[in-house]
Parts: C-alpha cells; sequence; structure tokens
C-alpha cells in the first residue's frame, strides 16, 4: 500500500460544550497543523498516488473554509462538538467528498482510503481515517 | 476510525543483556517520549475518543511508576530486557489495565485499541499496538 | 554563556486591528507553543541556570494567565495588538517580573537574561530577546 | 503488534516525465529524510524486533546506493519515475530482499512487514507498506 | 529585541568541487527547509516586525528563483561553490535586496537583521546573519 | 556571521546531587540529543565553514567518550553535577580543544566560536556558547 501526505494548517476560535472539558469550555483558539494522508494500492501511470500540487490544493480550499474563523458561528457545524477528533473528521469527509468530485483529478476515485491528524500542540493530536 | 496522542516522556537508566546489544551492556539510560494513541469506532456524547485530561493523567502516572529510575532494579521488571519496544509494551498494557479498571472514564472500556511509541533518540523508536 | 529552554504551550481566541492582518482580523484562534529560554553566564552551586522544576512552574503560571481566553477580552491587554511577537513581550516580561521577585529562588535574579518564543504554527514564530 | 523505526537520510538529483509535475520536470533534486519500520508480532529472545545496529546497517547500505546520485543515470530505475512514493518502494523492497537474505540476522525472515516513508520536505511525505 | 521567522523549502541539484566534499562532488540534489528571520528592535504601529503575508511572498519569491534547477546551470552562481552555508547567504542578500527596495512594506527598511538557516537534512544545517 | 550546525546523541546513566533535583537525586537516565554549532565570519577557499565530515567525526568522538556510560563513574568528571548545561559545556570544551589541535583541519583554528545544545527531552534543553 502507497500513501502521500500533505501537511497545511489552520488557526480558529471555538468553545467547546461538556465539564469534561474544564476551562476549554471558555472561547478560546487553535492552530491545528493539517496532515492529510491519501491512500491507494498501486500507482498510476505518472507513478504517483496523487497529484500533489492538486491535493494540496484542495486541502487547502478545505481548510480555507473553516481557518480565520470562530467556529462557534459557523451554520455548517451547528450543534457539534468542535473538537479536535470531529474536526479531522470534518476534514477528511470534506476531502473525500471533493476527491469523489474529480478535484483531485482522474486518480481521485481510485483512492482507496483518507486520513486527516490534527495537531493541536506538541503534545496531542487526533486523527480520523476512512476508506473513499 | 477515530484517534486521539498525547506526548510525555520519562528518563530511565538500565542495562542490556546479550551481545547484540553490544556497548549497551553497560549501565547506561535513555529519555523515552513516549506517544500514547487511544482509538475508537465512534466518538462519545461529548464527541470525543477519550477525556484528554484524564488520558494525559493516565498516562503520567504509567510514566511516573517508571521515571527516574534504574530499571536493572525494578522487581516488577525482574527477568526482562528492557528494549525500547519491551517497554512500549509495558506502558501499554499498563494503560489498558487503567482503562478496564475505569481510571479513563466510561468511555475507557469502549476503545478498540491502544497503541504506545517509545521515541529512544532523533533516529529510532518502536511501538507496541493491541487491542483493548 | 549557558542557556537553559522549557517548552509549554497556550490556546487563545483574539482578532487583529488593521489590514495588514487581511482574513485575521476576523476572531480566530492558535496555539502557541512556547519556548521560554533563560541565560546566565556561569552556573550556580548546583550546576544549574535555574531549577528547572520551579521555572516550569512559573512558566506554567505565565502561559495559565493567558489561556483557555478570548484575549479581546482581557482588561491587561486592552488597547495592544495581540500579535505573535507582541505576546512573546508579554510572556518574557511577565517571566522576567516573577524572576526579580524570587519565585525562581535565589539564583533568578542573577540571570542575565531571558528570551521567549512563540510558535503559532510549523510555518511562523517570533521571539522576544530582553535583558534582566 | 511491534515495530522499530530507524531513520537514515539521502540526497539525488533527478527529473520527472509528465506534465502533473510542472516545474519538477526539470533537473533539481531533494534529500529524503527515510525512516524505515520493521513489524513483527512478537519478541526474540533478546526482546527485540530486530538487530537495530545491523538495522541500521543495511539501511545505510540501501541509502548508500541511491545518495549523491543522479537517478536519472541509474541504470537500475531506467523508465521509471521517481517519485517519493515510487523510491519508497524501491528502498522497502531492496530492504526486503536483504532481510530474506539474512543480512538482518536470523530473526530477519521472521519480520511481518515493512514500512518505508520518505520526508522530501517539512510539508510533504510518502510511504510503502508490504508484508516480508 | 523582536524577531518573526518564517519557514519554506526549496529542492535544487548540484554539485560540490573540492575533494573535501567526497562522494558531494557527483551531481546530486537538497532540499533545503529556508528559516528566515527577520529582526527588529521595536514593534512598528500594527505591533509587528513585518508584514508576515508580504515576508512570506517575498521568501517565496527567492527561493523560486533558485528551486527546481540545476544549480550548477545558473549563470548567476556561476564559480561558487553552492554548499548549504554559502546559499543560506544568497538566501539573505536577496532578502536584504528586496526588503530595501521596499517590497516589505514601510517598515522593511527599519529591519536591524536578518538571519537564514537552510535545514539540509535532520542532522545537518547552515546560516547566515547579517544586518540590514 | 556564519554557522554550521550538526546533529548526533548520547545515552548515559547518571544522578544529581542536591535537593532542587528531587527525583532525579536517583540514579536514573538520558538521551541527550546533541547539536554542535560551528560559527566562523567568512568561509573557506572551497566555501564552508568547516569540513562537515571532519565535524561529524569529531562530534562522534567527542560524544562517544561520554555514551554508554554511568556518568557518576566517569573520572573525567568526578565531582561534578552532570546536568544538562554542564555537559553541554563538556562537549563545548572538548569540540575546542580538537579544533585547536587540528582534528578539524585547517580551518579549525580560524572559528570564531562554538555553541553546543543538549536535548534532554521534547520539552527542556541546554546550551552553552563559547569563543574558539
Amino acid at each position: 500500500m502507497f500513501s502521500v501526505t500533505i501537511r497545511d494548517h489552520l488557526m480558529i476560535a471555538h468553545s467547546l460544550r461538556g465539564e469534561v472539558f474544564g476551562p476549554a469550555q471558555r472561547l478560546h483558539g487553535a492552530t491545528y497543523v493539517v496532515d492529510a494522508t491519501f491512500r491507494r494500492a498501486t500507482l498510476d501511470a505518472d507513478g504517483i498516488v496523487v497529484d500533489i500540487g492538486r491535493a494540496a490544493e484542495v486541502l487547502r480550499a478545505v481548510v480555507g473554509e473553516l481557518g480565520y474563523r470562530n467556529l462557534d458561528d459557523e451554520v455548517e457545524l451547528a450543534g457539534m462538538n468542535t473538537t479536535t477528533e470531529a474536526l479531522a473528521r470534518v476534514v477528511a469527509d470534506r476531502l473525500a467528498d471533493r476527491a469523489r468530485a474529480g478535484e483531485l483529478g482522474d486518480g481521485g476515485p481510485e483512492l482507496d482510503g483518507l486520513e486527516v491528524t490534527l495537531h493541536e500542540s506538541h503534545l496531542a493530536w487526533a486523527s480520523y481515517e476512512r476508506p473513499l
């Protein structure tokens, strides 16, 4: 199995609902360093998993929809606790949607799976892995 | 599949038995940067894999049992070569025991698996992965 | 010249005022990984620059005053653009105040200087360096 | 499942064929930081996955066959686009050949699998994973 | 003293002349992860050392003049051994030229100094520091 | 001013004397990731600060004198608290001795200064900087 990973980041404000979050129930924020991994059993005719330039643009588009915002105000995330693990899924699902829509090129639909990791600090990170 | 990883570290002395270890047969030591990964297929009602604050406390407790010690003198590790890979298993198994005992909260027993990675330097690390 | 550096982090929400900040004029947030460096020309009788345990507690106290907050609402920061470089100075100045007040122990006032670096992402960081 | 990973690196020149590569169609180069992971279900009598000293020598030998060269001129790679993902497979396959030939010692053939990751920058990396 | 650092990278082919370089006399290549540090004694009216967006564009422009090329063929570098330390100076000098030409905005000429670090691997890096 | 830095590491056992060290008064150990920086105002005729191959060998020799040992038993360190900052000085002083003895080649004595950083974990490191 082959994989290619590219890194980007986003900076957001948010608050978390639930006693388990302690002081993170207050409005605060985070930088998420985002690693998006694309998996495929075989390489295409060019010898790649995915066009890394297009993949970087698609990842930039997805994180651009979230970044420099207060996630508490985002209609599309309403009712959701925007934990690191939940946001990893949001990013992964949006990448999968764009891959199926052809934004990664012809090879996109041939991907076997995706994994997205969000690093919230040097001490903690969360991932979501899914098939395509 | 979701996962959350938290990082801690421990500093120990030890020696390794066996010609394969060369100069590491002498009493020496290591800093292990410890990454503990908790895996779960679905998020709980708060939108998390595990209460990261409790998980950090539990990991701190487990590494605290080992750190600032000469592992050659630890009764619980007697007869064991305390290689990086063997210590990764010790940490993972102790985390699993505590998860099953409820120390990670109600969600602990619902974890699907654990992985522990011990980084012994910028050039080498070892992991042990197990179901819960 | 000797130095010792310790790492901590804080997570905040804020917005920045001025066209130069583009989308960062909106309420967003950041994780700052904070490196605090303590400099001293000679070591003390214990062979150290500073008691690293106390230094870590003092740094934790300083970042604890800022973290998990919306900096736009902090009275002490009113009227200040909380850029990464400006926050590096806030942290350094507060560490210096605490060092002079004896919180780092007897050796604190013998420090020659401090440097604080705030990493806002894997692509950008800012520092402030000052004498003690 | 246990694993041990060791890190080395290689520096090469090459060009890539295909419009998808844009400016990387020109002769340029890369440093690849190489992580080789060895997997095994159980530890051997010494408590290890693999003799890390021998594994480091074998990895050094494999990257030594590629490093400080223009890959466009290498007969063994003729006709192949030397993308990061393709090179990850070359390194993994050569490690597997040497493991089966006994260069990793008696435990080599008992490895369950290998994974090789090549980091081409702080923003992108590729992996190839295979059974042994 | 304040500073801001931004990171970018470039990938090049080259060869080095001189017996001291051993196998690096052959045509090979490197990824250089480039850290550009901008220093200034005081912050401007916006509370910044430099407009980080413009600084990133200027750094991108400078590394874009060098990247995805065989440096042995670059007329502007003719007669120069393109070692990591020499390239750090090329990048720093070109950033300084652009700062003085106003490309960093009004604050550019008020910078006190620049430092450029090129990381050639996880094991080696080189820097060049200069006043503005 | 130019600089070149190379990274190596050592793994040792030791104990520290003094109440300030808390649990680190017990025999324990550490991995120190060692960064040695060589500074020089101008490059030599080859365009380098120092022959990086020779510098790596000299650093390896210096860390080899300390590694895989219990520093409490080393005669040359008797009476010294082997803190991270004190060990940074030991490494720097030994590098300086070897540079003056010609082990770095003809350019060694022309170095302006040295800095050695020892990383004891992902959370703490110490440096010693000296002229040559």
